[in-house]
């Protein structure tokens, strides 16, 4: 077998994905907190495979941390999760920028400061981190991750406020950019998100125990009751199973992450109070009245353009089919075949029905175009299956612009959507036709839930990018 | 990490699922032949995922072999590969049945005997393996695993003919039941099917080199061209891009498993020279006139019933949905977590799209039931997300009766088709109405393609069940 | 971490010195048998590096195996144990000829055959294996392996004889060569060794239960008390308690291996009925005759020559020194730094105390010679130390001959012993004086419990080597 | 195989030895440091085997780090090593107390502050470690790791001084109790050893390059030529092969570790200017002039007892012999068999060889006694073996207090020497004659080396112990 000992992962992974760098888990009252902890963490995989990390703090107040490469069931076994006894946990899940997806730089950051023990798992992008590290470096501050996670905790730890509430403020007041967190100082749990709301949050009971996930489908795995969305700026403390509301952050216009609803949360979870699936469907259905065409059938790139495909076979009236299976046993480590071509990996990934493809105009509905190269791999599969027309239909705007806010995404000039034009695009993947879902026919779709952020459509940046604009490198590790 | 070295693997598989056994590949005449092989297994994969090996033969006929627990892509790596060098290359992939999954049992093969080397790769069930095993150890065979490929490998070295080519056709003479096999003698391949044609195989072309799989998505993969079926009874000897039809077996009527269509094979497989797609949605659209129902929408377990809900969709005019979610991290090592209750398994593996089902009459589409387990804990997720009606649709008939040509199913008394009538299964489901294909309906979708082994629907068993009728436990690994 | 999953070895070993190729133990009558196995085995760990097996047979008769590449504490624990349940137990711990340290070939082989099961573990090696294997070929036999056990399984399975002590009776008395083993065919445990004796095998009892071994040092480990030793030519048969002695095998002179007690065995173990240590330190003592010196302190290369170096001293009356000490970190696994020069490999494993050596006229004692290699880098270590003079001694006379009887030797023209003048090697090491021991001194030292195997040193063969006389390469595994 | 993926080490480590906490290594101005580092590491082995790390440094200043738990060799293989690229490299290994064998407290530690990156690796204990936590924490730090090293940092990081050579400075000038320290700020080197001189340090050439090491053997294996000792206090400053001095630390009385000689230090090294061998084997003539004894042979416990067994001979005239023989397989991972019986542990590491031991009055060498129960169980086997008579004599006194500068060491209360009286230890391990060797008569015999650290015979501390008067645990891993 390939050495799953590695502290740095193997190379493959679908870089023509978008990534988002994070999934965050609290609970707090619950017996057994690691291994439930463990079953949120295992909910929200998707937001974070490359390492995945509990810590657990018993009735004394000892915390005690474990962390590893790899999936959440890869790094935790039932030994493990008996070395973290206690009723409160902590967990995390995590991509990471290239070159640094080491084990220093996974979650929850486990410290001791002046008050003991204190726990912090992080999702989002400060963009002010560097300015804050530059300050707090001079003060004297050491940095052994690459993480924003320890800046946050530094801030708090470097406090002059005498008691943690007043410290967490303090520290939560000079941080710019997107921020979900959930913070454990002894045994209080601290919960918050930046005054914008850029990455989600949610609040739910199991029992008596709070819960606190990135996603509803955290809460959903252990059966705990959904009860609301943590609000943009709203900073909680929770202790013995009392919520209590702490001082808001400065408010600020709410701008929620649209790309959440466009590709990453699942689909049977609630974001911003709006159904994933429902809202991709909407786009779909929207995409196919914007775009509409005279063809055989519709199908998704699987599986997360599912959704949206629907959509646009329920408006369009074209014939859904499932024309291209996922293979699901890609895993991480692969081999690098010389024998296989171009688009090999695309190859391996999915697997045209050539059935429901030869001879046919086929609508492809994916939910974002990012390089486009697994576009255009796919679109060569499809014509060696015979595809007599290959219209390619995009569930969300061109990307234009990089995210700063959470999100691990090529540079500008990477991205398709800032450097062609859509009939450029089209000609580049070797397609009949090519259409986007307008930033305005989105909107609408989902108008009630919004205002969102846009940035990566619009390139407008809600929230001030305070390094990018000293000149720094921003830092992209969430 | 949980201990990957074990050469036992760990507990949890779902076992209210069949498994067909075997998947196996062979080439012979390509560069880098194991390479090849390595991405045939990988398509393969399907077709069993407990261990994963590969025997290449160089130029001058040494064989070296490669077998390991677990995936294909953790059994092999770059470095593995590069010590299989050749242009002649077989490969398996394999389930077992309980207790026996170990290192020992994995194949191909690989023995030297009186002509030189020999490997074989094998996938079915020898109605009368105990028969000539017990023939074989009474003339001193010694047998080191427990599969009925150690039995094959024994007849023809104990045959008294003198060529291999009359080796073979005097062992394979000699078999009952179920095999498609690959076989390397010295650099000659042979290739053969059992004369009812249990199990598929097929043969392509990649250049001058032959290629023989089980499916033909293993073709696809490496780019190869699907030629045709290796016939029912059919023996061919492969040297040098040579393909010769040696003596065919003696002729039975032929029965390929209908099975296969229903469930095993990939959906972008041909089988029987059916699509398999093809084949599910003509079964899910028979199922919606066989058993109509009032109701909002209509989804599938995923992913294998996908095909078949798409079809009775179709049929049936109700909206198809996506609102059950498979989750793929799922991996083959677990945490048994004490906090999770009852229908645990089913919770990590399924996540539904509660939107999509509350308040709802639904019409859930599965393939179909084994021992009805999974089906009852997805129904009470299903009541927890608010289903209003639940109307459960099975795309094939009850299975009555255990398959004892190469898939591992459980004895019949655990078939709970076989010990409860339909009224019964649909109150131990819990749901308002329940419907099964019926046979002749399923008949008559692919009646062109027939007939076919329907001995699990109706235990009517077409080649003699030799080791059972003497009393001996069948032998059920392939 | 390398990876320790690897089904081959790393690279790095000492060719320079000669390896044992098996240690053996089965144990009888013993509640939790494979757990004594394992410590039998481990105090046999230096007869074999490269795997370690045990087969355990339960009260029932049902046999299970485990077997794994590496260290016998690497290859088991406590879970492994715990799965190998029995009264009844065999061990074995191997080394192997390059190329071929797979898996596949560790030991004991465990196969059904007509009487049930049968299990073999197997120290030695047939000088007529290969005539074996083409007549058993030939007959219509597979083999899966590249180890003579499997040849003796054959034998056995193929006996026309109809009880297992026949069957056993009428294999053992068709080989040739070194063989000592102990086999298991259902719940009775055989135990011969070849009439000449090649190979050491001691009996013991632990209360009621039989212990067979290499050595007595894996009686001593589990607490055994030393009954007597196996004789050559001796067969028994053991079952609840009773050990029966079979019909013998055709005497023959009895020529047990004198290179056993010059290097192989255990200082602590009792071999032909001698101390090691006593014979080590005869040998020593008669060197210091034959080869005096004037020089101002002896020392060993340790550790397997410490006690001829203690002899050398008494003798000599020099100074006995540790003034090389061995580290004993080095481990299988190593990186091949460009950094280091030549002598790298010699540097990592032996400290010179310089101390000791600088300035100083020392005699260095080493137990035997084969390449050279390595005694050569010791001198150059030394001359860097400062030693002034360098008087090598070797306790035991040039090697001369490969060893067809168990050990793992080079070919003959790899042997600086016989390709070289005693002078020749002086010159080649660099050293002031070289000194060997006579053949003649080395016997008058162990007399009594002799006369003994000397091929290596004479080459005169006491087995015929049949398979060498056919030209046929010999088959060096045992 | 056991697991070796765990981050925390399996629990078999023989824990009636006491065990230096550390062994550090740096090397500036060689290609491939991290590879020097690499061999000079496993030279050190035996002073820290839990965990080993290196930090290399490359041209531009790019700090590198790996670190893993286990051994030298098992946590570093050549690509790693590869991945370590630079011509400046520090390396660590560590043992740790009990519970914090984590690799999140695996040295060098690697840290970004104001001046860019900072690594350090360190050897000793501070005894104000926990007055500086408290302090820094009150000033705002946070603690990662439990190890003194990141007091250190922390120290440099917060200095008010403006460059490193006054930030190193004013952090060392705080620190009480044992440090030897290399630190790397940027591309330059800083060496300190506390003013005391507790734990050893030494300088040497390879070349161009400066080495730094805790014992001479790392220059050795390396080919690197010593220069001198880093002296107590000194503060060095090494940058492009200049080595500098900077202001040294306030001066105090020297008192190196006595104890580095008696059993730390590796036989082949010189510590405080003095073979280690040399003055084990003064130590051990010195013991046979105390304790005489009328006896047949004398041998010692192995490997760290055999310097001074060797010395008793001499002085005594009774024969040395090596009677117990050391098993060095045993390996970390360890099962824990329920057959075997009292003493178990000791058997499996001591072979004694039973001819030279039988009806013979034995005086058995030790360099030290901890808790005894080793010493009982060799006894015991010993006893075994027909020992007539058993005289022990250890080549240290009674060791009375703990040490808390650098070595692991159990509490006073666990000590035997310092709970029993020499005739109730004599009793309590069942010997005819006990005799330690004089606190006087060891001293006289290193008298030019010294004056020594003697804390551990005499419970008289030389540097403040400010932590444990202060009420505080002391804070004991390096």
């Amino acid at each position: 077998m390939a050495d799953p000992k590695r502290r740095t992962l193997p190379s493959w992974r679908d870089d023509d994905r978008l990534r988002d760098e994070c999934g965050i888990f609290a609970i707090s009252g619950a017996e057994r907190a690691a291994e439930l902890a463990f079953l949120g963490l295992y909910s929200l995989q998707h937001r974070g495979q490359e390492s995945a990390g509990i810590v657990a703090i018993d009735g004394d107040g000892a915390a005690r941390a474990h962390k590893d490469m790899g999936h959440v069931n890869e790094a935790f076994d039932d030994q493990i999760l008996e070395g973290l006894p206690g009723d409160f946990a902590l967990g995390h899940v995590r991509y990471s920028t290239a070159g640094s997806s080491s084990l220093r730089n996974a979650q929850p950051v486990l410290v001791n400061y002046r008050h003991g023990s204190m726990a912090l798992a992080h999702n989002g992008t400060l963009t002010n981190a560097t300015e804050l590290k530059d300050r707090l470096s001079r003060e004297g501050a050491i940095f052994q991750t690459e993480s924003d996670s320890e800046v946050v905790i530094h801030l708090i730890a470097r406090s002059r406020r005498e008691v943690p509430d007043h410290q967490v403020d303090d520290a939560l007041s000079q941080l710019v950019g997107a921020f979900s967190l959930v913070l454990a100082v002894g045994r209080t749990l601290y919960v918050a998100r930046d005054a914008r709301g850029f990455r989600p949050l949610v609040l739910g009971r199991l029992g008596d125990a709070v819960v606190v996930a990135s996603e509803t489908c955290a809460l959903d795995i252990i059966g705990a009751k959904y009860e609301r969305d943590v609000e943009p700026g709203e900073v909680l403390r929770i202790e013995d199973g009392v919520i209590q509301r702490l001082r808001p952050l400065e408010p600020e216009p709410h701008s929620p992450c649209l790309f959440e609803l466009v590709y990453f949360a699942r689909p049977d979870s609630r974001i911003w109070g709006c159904s994933v699936d429902r809202a991709r469907r909407a786009f779909g259905r929207q995409l196919a009245r914007e775009h509409p065409v005279d063809a055989d059938c519709v199908f998704a790139v699987p599986d997360s353009s599912n959704s949206a495909a629907l959509g646009f076979s329920e408006e369009s009236g074209l014939p859904f089919e499932l024309a291209l299976i996922r293979n699901h046993y890609v895993g991480r480590t692969f081999i690098h075949p010389g024998q296989a071509g171009r688009d090999f990996r695309v190859r391996v990934k999915y697997n045209p029905v050539a059935e429901l493809i030869e001879g046919r105009r086929v609508v492809v509905i994916d939910d974002s175009l990012v390089r486009g190269t697994t576009s255009r791999g796919l679109v060569s599969l499809l014509r060696e299956a015979g595809a007599r027309e290959i219209h390619f239909r995009v569930a969300s705007p061109p990307i234009v612009a990089p995210c700063y806010y959470g999100i691990d995404m090529p540079t500008r000039k990477e991205l398709i959507g800032a450097t062609h034009t859509v009939e450029q695009i089209r000609d580049h993947l070797g397609v009949e036709s090519l259409g986007y879902l307008s930033l305005d026919g989105m909107r609408a779709m989902v108008a009630e839930y919004g205002p969102f952020c846009e940035a990566c459509w619009t390139g407008d940046y809600p929230a001030p990018l305070v390094d990018l604009e000293n000149g720094a490198a921003l830092h992209r590790t969430s």
